[in-house]
């Protein structure tokens, strides 16, 4: 394990709240040098980013830009409004991958598309190339479904990313020139505006936001802040599927499309962060406490639904057709980590590294090379799968492409939501081998996490002169913590998820944090039907899964775990890029009794006995990776 | 309770095995006099079939055929290919209801509809107002959705019933004609007809074996038998949901489309039983076994998706989203009828009596005036419902409007569903107070089933020179059985789900049959995930449910069913319309501890304490019927 790196680090990223903002928590430049994450993002770098152009050139999304600027036979290739998005958010991940290291042929590759999007934008500043080449019956007539706003949201972070990295504004130009003919169209009434309207899928909103932080434009942050609050009152008909069914400041509920409401509370969040807006804080903080307490599967996934991609009732947590949506697991780390800004509370991060390790990663397969679009949190024995985007199988790219290049733009500004710096010092969110640093100080990591619990955080930089205070984050799971300081080991309850070490620190000062890893079984609040009488296996940030490819001999269906047995940990690095398994006790019931009817009088069913079984639980990041079959998260007990 | 009839009854009825079948078992003539059944027709005869020209014209589908014939605009309106089967299936339900008793108001309604559907038809028999209108592309263009065959097939259906029921011959006239078009257009390579398809909605194939039986013409019956075996050999592209990924015959999962599999079904054991196949006969005893193992609801509902309205996996059961769809109980009980008479089986009316009062009729409201398109076996505290047609709240009529006039023609035709007659005798599947009749016998019947157990029946007509065998189905869910003849009374367990008394009878002959109504608590198989650690509670032939109107004070997601206390019956003729409801003991659980996050350690969630509650359950088909709120068929017992 390298050691890792104290050099002067710029601070980029997604999420940069204004100099005048509330934002409790600023976000603190991060590098990571080496282990688990660093792993994960050099397969994006090396697979999944250069794959991208041949990607989008051969699903047509490069095809209707070009035919768009008049380079191409003017047809639209592929069935969504929204497919330039993609290109967007290609666009937006090389951005920030160009951000940690220099790479000739990527940046040509972002170049040379920008190019094809400056020669499509129309002369107003309008671009949709479905509507552009006659698909849609003009402009704004289909706020509903024609995601023309949505698409000039993600152009806006791509362009925005774009400047961040590499200091060019060719691509910020665009994007301006799009967001001020919104402007010169989109307003309240009296306001003199063509229309008063939103667009059925969020996302320029949090974008407009961005760009203000980027351009210093107030008119950006007006109009973020009419869009969100013109949500929810009827304009696109009243449904909860477009996010229109209630204003986000009387929610009390998350629903509709996940992707929808996650996008427009992280806006309602950035909102909040730059003005100070007391409804939309509070409107955030009751519905992430509503998300997290009834809507939210152990993977930190959300979307019941497979039918609308939406959520569910409170407590609806489906096993088998859980829908989470590797899009909306992104859009719930964006939202989390916009209000551990707004906030700076730890919960918020929790949420953040759950998701991270679990319902997102497992969108995309160890090789990078296929996605998941859904994540469910089983796959039943005789499964037959119906293919195409919302297979349980692994796909190669989806006639939706909308998850594999938000994964990569994800993956390629990680190490933007690790850190945050504040008067008092610097916080830090996520353990990762790297350094986390602010304009004042900067500390070095090395762990091994989420494999090993210890994490050596050495100060590499410092005021020589006055205390300031190293906040760490102990995760919510995490019931063991153990602090070494020096000769000095102490055990540590922190109140609130933050350990909190303020000092006059030392440039090579150490503190080692010892977070206890041992194997736990999980169980649910009991009004999550789906998971009545089953545990989970846990072990750190990782939820883990059954899988058949390592129980031969029979299905998965018919497992019970013994429950009274001890979990055993077997680091495995043969298995799936080297993973740390955790070994249980169980068995097999017994076959059913012959008959046509599955249901009868209590006893009547095959409970006890069976042969006994070894299960060996892998991470649910990795299940998918091998040949197909069964997995399950959830366990029966008895 | 009045005298059952003893009159003469004409056999009419939707399933008319050959003289030269090999059904084990012949449909008898049934009459429904009083009692249970008889009030749910009552109201489908008085407000269901009446409205229905009504609420057909201002939907459109009489536009339809108005525009198809020249009479109208020319325009079509609705968004379904298949809206003429609407129209079939109200003309078939007001023809099984014009066989019951006269009705000169709903005759002549039948008939200017009729009128119209012959001006719709194109000289060449061809008859879809989707492709005449130009909403398709041409004829047979569209075969996956363009349902020209399905229309057919429900037209068949109609006409056959309109020939059964009034002897007239205008409509069979229409159908035949459509038929013998399709006779000319369809069949294998190699046949020198022009197109080698099937259509992606089964449903012709069962109608063309009834035409078949109507009019001794074999060309149907082959047309029928062609269609049946080409599905599975990916003429519309392989998928499972137009029951194209696998041949009938080698089928070894119910999957797809849940209406399409079983309509498909249906066919292929009128198949075997018109020709003795012995391959389709098979086929339908192996998927009828591993749909009732594993894919069918309590309720007897079938189909776990909203997303493609198709059967999921093996003992993939969800209870919130139950798919459950209204006409899937519809075909499940043509299917099952047809097993029975192809087999002589008691477990396919088994499955039909649970399925009539259960899955079925909750899909009508108690007045006649809305219905359930969708039919969810639990509704959470705080269910924001989406409205549309998949609503889990009662609605006027739907967009796709397929559930309603089918529920129509089942009640309308309930009676040709109840017994059947062989060479030894009559066998009685359906318990009602009314009359069961075969050419050589008839037996009435008087009974307040499904309330109490207690059916008395009366030989009414039998020869008197010599034996026969009258069979009486005992419920698979019965465990008490008492049978009184005379003054004997004795208890019996039929092996075989019949129950046999062969002797010489004399008019007046009396048999009292005695069936246990115990309230009871049913679980399920421990691979039912969904209904881990619940029990469900029934009586008789019917599924209990709770809802949120007969439990004020709080939700229903937090009741948990004390099994240690006595279930006690209570008949409530002031509720529902006069239901028996079950009363047993139960607490709500503790309100869950404060925090973000629903998991955690075993023992950490509220399991024990609470307030005690007496839970009222009520029939599941009567749900729906008062306030909108929440309901649940299992309940959790700890």
């Amino acid at each position: 394990m390298p050691r890792s790196r104290s050099s002067q680090v710029r601070p980029t990223g997604p999420v940069r709240p204004g100099p005048d903002s509330r934002a409790a928590l600023r976000p603190a430049a991060g590098v990571i040098d080496s282990g688990f994450w660093h792993a994960r993002r050099e397969v994006n770098a090396r697979v999944c980013l250069p794959q991208g152009p041949e990607l989008l050139e051969s699903a047509g999304n490069l095809h209707n830009l070009r035919s768009a600027a008049g380079r191409a036979d003017g047809t639209f290739q592929g069935d969504y409004p929204f497919l330039d998005t993609d290109v967007y958010k290609w666009l937006e991940a090389a951005s920030w991958q160009l951000a940690q290291a220099p790479d000739a042929v990527l940046e040509a590759q972002a170049e040379e598309i920008i190019t094809l999007v400056e020669a499509a934008q129309e002369p107003d500043g309008y671009l949709s190339t479905w509507f552009q080449l006659g698909k849609g019956e003009g402009r704004y007539t289909d706020l509903r479904w024609g995601h023309e706003l949505y698409c000039a949201g993600h152009l806006i972070q791509a362009a925005v990313a774009h400047h961040r990295a590499t200091g060019r504004t060719r691509l910020l130009d665009v994007a301006r020139a799009f967001a001020d003919h919104l402007d010169g169209v989109f307003g309240p009434p009296g306001s003199g505006k063509a229309i008063d309207g939103i667009d059925g899928h969020p996302e320029v909103e949090t974008a407009l936001v961005e760009l203000y932080r980027e351009t210093g434009e107030r008119r950006y942050l007006d109009l973020a802040a009419y869009f969100v609050d013109r949500h929810g009152h009827g304009l696109l008909g009243g449904e909860s599927y477009c996010q229109d069914r209630v204003p986000v400041r009387e929610a009390t509920e998350v629903e509709g499309h996940a992707v929808r409401q996650l996008y427009l509370l992280a806006a309602a969040a950035d909102l909040a962060t730059e003005t100070g807006d007391g409804g939309l804080r509070a409107a955030g903080e009751r519905l992430w406490h509503a998300m997290t307490t009834t809507k939210t599967h152990l993977t930190g996934g959300v979307g019941a639904h497979h039918d609308q991609e939406d959520f569910g009732d409170p407590y609806e947590l489906p096993n088998e057709r859980a829908y989470c949506e590797t899009c909306a697991a992104i859009a719930s780390v964006q939202w989390s980590w916009r209000m551990a800004l707004l906030t700076g509370e730890a919960r918020y991060s929790d949420l953040v590294e759950r998701t991270l390790f679990n319902g997102f990663l497992a969108g995309v397969s160890l090789d990078g090379e296929s996605w998941l679009y859904v994540n469910p949190l089983q796959v039943r024995d005789g499964h037959v799968d119906p293919g195409g985007d919302h297979s349980a199988r692994r796909t190669r790219w989806f006639r939706c492409a909308c998850c594999p290049p938000n994964v990569m733009r994800l993956l390629a500004s990680l190490e933007h939501y690790l850190a945050t710096g504040d008067e008092d010092g610097l916080q830090i969110h996520q353990y990762v081998t790297g350094t986390y640093a602010t304009d004042q100080v900067s500390v070095g990591c090395v762990t091994d996490y989420p494999w090993h619990g210890t994490i050596a955080l050495t100060v590499e930089r410092t005021p020589a002169d006055r205390p300031w205070t190293l906040s760490l984050r102990v995760p919510q799971w995490c019931e063991e913590v153990r602090l070494r300081c020096g000769e000095e080991v102490r055990e540590v309850t922190p109140a609130d998820g933050w350990l909190r070490l303020e000092r006059t620190w030392a440039e090579g000062d150490r503190v080692v944090l010892e977070l206890g890893l041992e194997p736990r079984l999980t169980t649910a609040d009991p009004r999550v039907d789906a998971v009545r009488g089953c545990v989970a296996i846990e072990r750190g940030p990782l939820v883990y899964c059954l899988e058949q490819a390592d129980h031969p001999g029979g299905g998965l269906d018919d497992i019970v775990l013994d429950t009274a047995r001890p979990l055993a940990v077997k680091h495995r690095p043969d298995l799936l890029g080297g993973v740390t398994t955790v070994v249980a006790a169980g068995r097999r019931r017994p076959a059913a009794p012959a008959g046509w009817w599955p249901y009868g009088p209590p006893g009547t069913s095959p409970g006890d006995g069976g042969e006994s079984v070894e299960l060996t639980a892998v991470p649910y990041y990795a299940w998918a990776n091998r040949e197909d079959g069964a997995m399950r998260v959830w366990l029966p007990t008895s």
